[in-house]
């Protein structure tokens, strides 16, 4: 053994032993013969200290010759410390040094390894490796490890059997792009890299596994935004003779398990909403319900009183910004511009403040009376102080961009505080869009999702008015999950492909072992799969692992282990039976 | 919900209550006017009963009418059993079906879904979703699950931190092919999967993660040969500040944790073996010690008495096959046969019966007195009634080949048992060994792994002499973990590229980030791999995931969901830019 202690661990009980520690050196103060030493590990730092006529002249320059980073094993007597720090652990004590050996020296690193550091985010991201010996950073990976293990015990608990399922797959189409791996063995042919383990999950329901989970790495070949990863881990989850009811309620349990052990949240009972009713409310499926600003719609009360835009658009729409007609006319012009920049795509915004003074004011004052604006004010409930915001346009249109204003506004007033939590489950989702490009119906979940069975008439007539029984968990406004009822029928799962465009023999093709096995005894089944790194990130830990793990970048920038693909040999080349394109 | 219990709870405490179960039919007897089915989930079986007269007609009608792995949900009353089942955890009750839903009908089943199936291993294959639905192979999975979070709870015990690492990484030379990703983003260039996370396990030792572990999936695009996978997961740890025996402890600790859970056996201490004994003694360096039958090397009593073969040979080793004197001459030529097998390789074998009789009989009799004879019998310690085999040849072939006949001869003595269990560490292996085809020293483990400091001296004198702080555990006779303490000191780990053969410019090229790692403060580090796969196969669980999650089989016998690369579309090639060649 290296050491007999970690750093974080001596303390009063401990004095007078001799003890051997290992860390790297946080800090040395040298002062009138004294020589401290801030001795640091992953548990905790111990202040070391020699001190001249006590300690041996050999040690003393050994432990001058030192500097930050330096690894140290030091041999020692726990002293207790005459000046206490009760900011630390280990403040009571101190060890007299009596034998050192430096294990590595260390370069003076880029910039200051401690809480508070100054290194600059691209700096750290190229030393990553010392930016992840701060607490600060280590511990949202640590957190992360405890997110999965308290997803684990609470599923583990209740019945649910972890399976591996392969990695390298046969191609399915799931609305994103496979990565797909080239194969040496069958030269020309590629393995897909899973989306996720859909396909896997449902057999095993049919094999009777009745409850099954895995925290799992899955794979898009997508462009890369903010918020996909070519790589993420899902907790995928499925169980059988079960009704959304069951799913809802089983991982509701979950969320509140996860709230109360990492955030010491007792999680009030999550509030469901329609997908109808979050579109018309919020102007998206993922509402952030940390605050209200609902849309009211304002047609009845504002057209066909003279002003066109209004009159002649689908939808009229508008939040109430609680308490912000105090703008001033250049505020508000700078919110217009805002609305109007391509990301959201507004044509312009009228306002109508309600004055403190009980006066109102609004863009389109010549075309309203202050009746027609006191029964706009009410409808929002607003107070003096308030100031309406409207658009108009297409609904669906409109509705997008006001989203996009009400959730400014939230951040503008601060309610969007990133320690308070809103919990929502999203409910009865469409089952189908249409996509205007391909002239054709889209399955909104995917095609393993079940109609409502209220709704099964309308598949021939109106096959967009079908809702699926799929569910979204929304927290803050960030999707952390969706599932659906599985459809564990052949003949629906044959009609659910004919509807999405697939000839009987492309549906055969693809799925047909799927459909063959739910024809030996498929039970009822339900699942869903949470976004495990959105999930970190909400708890405060580590969105996503590539990022985060991210190690040393080269000249060009590029991180050197993972995001650089690199060209490979001709010999590879020619035993995976592929050629690079000129 | 669509059941109120499983099928494996219902007790005598149950009795008078109305409940719902949902699951499979098992079988149905019907005789005299009684109908009894068998309902099976995953929880257990639970008996139906109907009875003419008692249930409804329509009732009576429903049940007839269904077959062999139905999928029922059924509402009744508990009863009370007048003939009990103490075999059955529900024996001792029947339910009165008073509803009956068919949720979902079945076809017949191609084999019986019992515990011991009529199902070939082809047909089961084929329908692997209903293999799993019988107990001894669901019990395989679950029995993973259960190694699978017994290894968490010690390791998190332990303050290990389980970190993922990411899965799309930087091609590096580890001895194997890596499986290689095109990137759509970066044409004409790849991503590797990785061989195993080594170098960001150590990069987060530098960080001062202290203990690391991760259940994590590996990829190897090799030929798929019996103990090896395209993919297979490792239980990878790495810990700083340790020296090779608080490796050695920490994961006899795991292991012997691991019995105790998995197979309630009380592990004794492990014993350790040199590699060069292990050599000597097993000619192999993954001995089975489920039973002794050790080499005994022959040459100072065999050689210059004439016997031309042993005299050429640079080593004659034999081992005592305890009661085979027995053995007939007929019998002997087969074994002699067997050992000239291609797949052993010995030119011809020499035996040395002790007959019951104290009397002897050798194949090489004409060279040697009763007195060489006996002093071979003595050096194997053998008693009347056993039987010496003896090879001659070239060290290390010699021993090879000894290696096969003592595992066939162990296998014949019944002295393999697979619920016996013998763990051994193998220590001090060769860090080099001369690879012959290209001329070059290669590294045993990687080259990340330390010489002994006692054996730095012959580095460049004797490099193969040099032994590494390498370790491996072998249960019964197969290699289930593997490690090293690491170099963690630049110029070690330069000069270590260099006696491989790297210039040093192809060092910097592809290790360079660890090497500037190290500059940094990089503590002592060590660590191991646990093949998951072969533990759980050596504890009668799942040995490869891919084998058997495998699912339905076309008509040419590739599995549909993992045996199957195939083509892609040449817009996906475009997109990737690559070509498949002609």
């Amino acid at each position: 053994m290296l050491r007999t202690h970690t750093c974080g661990e001596l303390r009063l009980s401990h004095v007078n032993q001799t003890v051997t520690l290992c860390g790297w050196v946080q800090k040395t103060r040298d002062k009138g013969g004294m020589l401290w030493v801030d001795l640091r590990d992953r548990y905790g730092i111990t202040q070391l200290i020699v001190e001249e006529g006590v300690s041996s002249d050999a040690i003393i320059e050994s432990l001058r010759g030192v500097g930050r980073e330096f690894v140290l094993q030091i041999t020692g007597t726990v002293k207790e410390r005459e000046a206490k720090n009760d900011k630390m652990a280990t403040g009571d004590i101190e060890l007299l040094v009596e034998d050192i050996k430096v294990l590595n020296p260390a370069k003076l690193p880029p910039f200051l390894i401690e809480d508070k550091t100054d290194g600059g985010d691209e700096l750290r991201m190229k030393y990553r490796y010392l930016d992840l010996r701060r607490n600060p950073v280590r511990e949202k990976l640590r957190l992360r490890h405890k997110i999965g293990s308290a997803t684990r015990s609470f599923l583990d608990n209740k019945d649910f059997i972890e399976v591996e399922t392969p990695v390298l797959i046969k191609s399915t189409p799931e609305g994103a792009r496979d990565f797909v791996v080239p194969s040496r063995m069958n030269q020309g042919e590629f393995y897909a890299l899973p989306q996720s383990p859909q396909t896997f999950k449902q057999l095993l329901m049919v094999s009777g596994f009745d409850r099954y989970y895995q925290i799992v790495k899955c794979f898009r070949d997508e462009d890369l935004r903010a918020d996909r990863q070519p790589e993420f881990t899902q907790i995928d989850c499925e169980m059988s003779f079960v009704e959304q009811e069951d799913i809802l309620n089983m991982f509701e349990g979950l969320i509140r398990h996860l709230f109360k052990i990492v955030k010491d949240i007792d999680l009030a009972e999550v509030p469901r909403m329609d997908y109808a009713d979050a579109m018309k409310y919020y102007g998206s499926d993922k509402p952030d319900t940390r605050f209200e600003m609902k849309f009211q719609e304002l047609n009845d009360l504002v057209q066909n009183k003279g002003f066109g835009i209004f009159d002649d658009a689908k939808l009229v729409v508008g939040i109430n910004a609680t308490g912000c007609a105090s703008y001033t006319r250049k505020e508000i012009d700078k919110l217009t511009e805002w609305v109007k920049r391509p990301q959201v795509g507004a044509k312009g915004m009228v306002y109508l403040k309600y004055n403190e003074d009980g006066s109102t004011k609004s863009s389109a004052d010549k075309f309203y009376s202050e009746e027609d604006k006191k029964a706009i004010l009410e409808r929002f409930d607003a107070k003096p102080g308030d100031m309406i915001l409207m658009l108009s346009g297409e609904t669906n249109t409109v509705r997008k961009q006001l989203n996009e204003l009400r959730l400014e506004m939230g951040e503008r007033l601060g309610l969007r505080d990133p320690n308070k939590f809103s919990v929502l489950w999203v409910l009865d989702f469409p089952l189908l869009e249409f996509d205007e490009e391909s002239n054709r119906w889209h399955a909104m979940h995917h095609p393993f999702t079940s109609p409502k069975p209220e709704d099964m008439d309308l598949i021939n007539s109106d096959p967009g008015a079908v809702r699926a029984n799929a569910y979204d968990m929304v927290i803050n406004g960030t999707e952390v999950g969706g599932g659906s009822v599985r459809i564990f029928e052949k003949p629906l799962q044959q009609r659910m492909f004919d509807l999405l465009g697939f000839t009987p023999e492309e549906a055969e093709a693809q799925f047909g072992f799927l459909m063959s096995a739910f024809e030996y005894g498929a039970p009822p089944h339900a699942g869903i799969a949470f976004g495990f790194d959105r999930l970190c990130s909400l708890f405060g830990g580590v969105e996503s692992i590539r990022d985060f793990i991210a190690f040393p970048k080269n000249n060009s920038g590029r991180d050197v282990m993972i995001d650089s693909p690199s060209a490979i040999s001709n010999e590879q080349l020619g035993e995976l039976g592929i050629d690079v394109k000129a």
